[in-house]
C-alpha cells in the first residue's frame, strides 16, 4: 500500500515531469530540485537575485573551467600551457555553450520572458548550462560534477579534434569585413617587454587611423589574435 | 632494527629538508613528491616543457579560481555574480598571489635562475603558487586542494575585509599618472548595446587623442575600470 502510494505521488507530482527531463539531461537523479529550479531560472522571468540564475552561472563556470582545464591537462600531456589556455577558451566560449546547450534540449526547460526581444542576441541557454553545473556541484559535490561535464558535455557533444583544428583566425575575419565595408585597417606593435625569460608583445588595431583594440601575447601573431577578436566583439562582427 | 634503519634514511634523505618545508607550507604530508619538485622548477632553470612548472600553473589557476569562486558564493549569499566576479579577481590576480607567495616564503623553494634580470618584474612565485596548487590536486585530489586553499592560503593571508572596502581606483590612477606626465586623456563611449535585458557599455580611453585602451560593463562606471585598468596595463604604470 505504501509502494502504491509513493508510486501515486511520483506520477502526479508537479515536478515529475521536470524531474525525468533532468534524469535524462544529467545522467543521475537529482537529490535537491530546487537548486536546479534556480539554474534554470532567467533573470528576464524573476529579477529577484536570489531567484534567478545569475550567481549559480558564476558558480558553474568556475567548475567548468577547472574541469576543462584538468582534462586538457591530462589528455595533452605534450602541450604547452599556452595551447592548453587556447583549447580551453575556444571550448568555454559562450557560442560554444550555447550551442552544446541548444543541441542538449535546455530551450525547453529554461524559464524566460519570450517577450523580450533583446533575449535573441544574448546566449542564455549556455548561461543556463553554465548554472546547471553550478547546481549539480551543490547539489552532487566535485566528482559527481566531473563525471557529468566528462560524460553528458564533452565527450557527447564537443569535438575536440574539430576544435583543435580549427584556426579561428580573427585577423582575416577582421580584415575581410574593413575591405567589404571601406575601413583602412593596421595593425602596429605598441610595445614589446621582457617578462620573465619571454617576451610580451602588445598589438594594436587602428581602424581608419585610431586604435580601438589592443592584445598582449608571447609573439606577434598571438597578439594580434587576441586584439582581432576584441575588435570583433567591439564592432560586434558576425 | 627495521624501524631504525627507515629512521636514518628518512633522516639522510636528500629530499627530507624539501618534504618537511613542504609538510608546515601545505599542511599535509605530500604522496608523490615529484609533483611539487615540478611545481618548484621556474622555465627560467629548465626550459624543457615537461620539466617546469607551467603546466601545472595552468591547472593550478583553474583550481584556484574554482575554489575562490565557491568560497565567495558561499560567503557572500546575497551578493549578485558581477559582486563576485570583481572579488574574484582581486584575489586571484597576480600581485595578490605573488605577494602571498612571498609571505608564504615560496621564494626559498622556488628553483629559478638567479642570474636572469628580466625575472624581478615577473611574478614567478605566485605562479609557482599555483603550480603548486595544481600538484595539490594531482596528488590530493580536490577535497584536500579545497582544504589547503582555504586554510593555508586565504585564511592566513588573504584579507578578505580589506579587499572588499579597497576600491581600487583605477581610473583616478590614471588620471593623476597623466597630469603628472602632461598627456591629454579622455574617457569616450564607443557603444551602448543590448544584451538580454541589460545595457552592456564599452568605453575607450584616449591618449593624447588617440584610443589606446577599451573596456566594456554592464555599466559606464564599471566599463570605464575595466578600460583604465587594462591602460595601465599597457602603459606599465605602477
Amino acid at each position: 500500500m505504501r509502494r502504491f502510494t509513493s508510486r501515486i505521488l511520483h506520477l502526479f507530482s508537479p515536478n515529475k515531469q521536470l524531474l525525468s527531463q533532468l534524469e535524462h539531461l544529467l545522467g543521475f537523479t537529482p537529490r535537491h530540485l530546487p537548486f536546479y529550479q534556480l539554474a534554470l531560472m532567467h533573470r528576464s522571468k524573476i529579477e529577484e537575485l536570489a531567484q534567478n540564475n545569475e550567481r549559480l552561472e558564476f558558480l558553474g563556470d568556475a567548475m567548468l573551467g577547472a574541469i576543462v582545464a584538468e582534462y586538457l591537462f591530462k589528455k595533452y600531456p605534450y602541450q604547452t600551457e599556452g595551447y592548453l589556455t587556447e583549447m580551453r577558451s575556444r571550448i568555454v566560449r559562450r557560442e560554444t555553450l550555447n550551442n552544446v546547450a541548444l543541441r542538449m534540449g535546455l530551450q525547453k526547460l529554461v524559464q524566460y520572458n519570450q517577450n523580450d526581444r533583446g533575449l535573441s542576441r544574448s546566449h542564455i541557454f549556455g548561461n543556463a548550462l553554465e548554472a546547471l553545473i553550478g547546481a549539480v556541484y551543490l547539489d552532487q559535490g566535485f566528482p559527481k560534477t566531473r563525471g557529468f561535464i566528462i560524460k553528458q558535455i564533452i565527450h557527447p557533444y564537443i569535438d575536440i579534434e574539430n576544435i583543435e583544428n580549427t584556426d579561428t583566425n580573427y585577423k582575416n575575419k577582421l580584415l575581410s569585413w574593413a575591405q567589404r565595408n571601406n575601413h583602412v585597417l593596421s595593425f602596429d606593435t605598441l610595445e614589446e617587454k621582457v617578462e620573465g625569460s619571454r617576451k610580451l608583445f602588445t598589438i594594436g588595431i587602428a581602424l581608419d587611423g585610431e586604435v580601438m583594440a589592443t592584445g598582449t601575447g608571447y609573439n606577434k601573431k598571438e597578439a594580434g589574435q587576441v586584439a582581432a577578436q576584441k575588435a570583433i566583439e567591439i564592432l560586434a562582427i558576425v
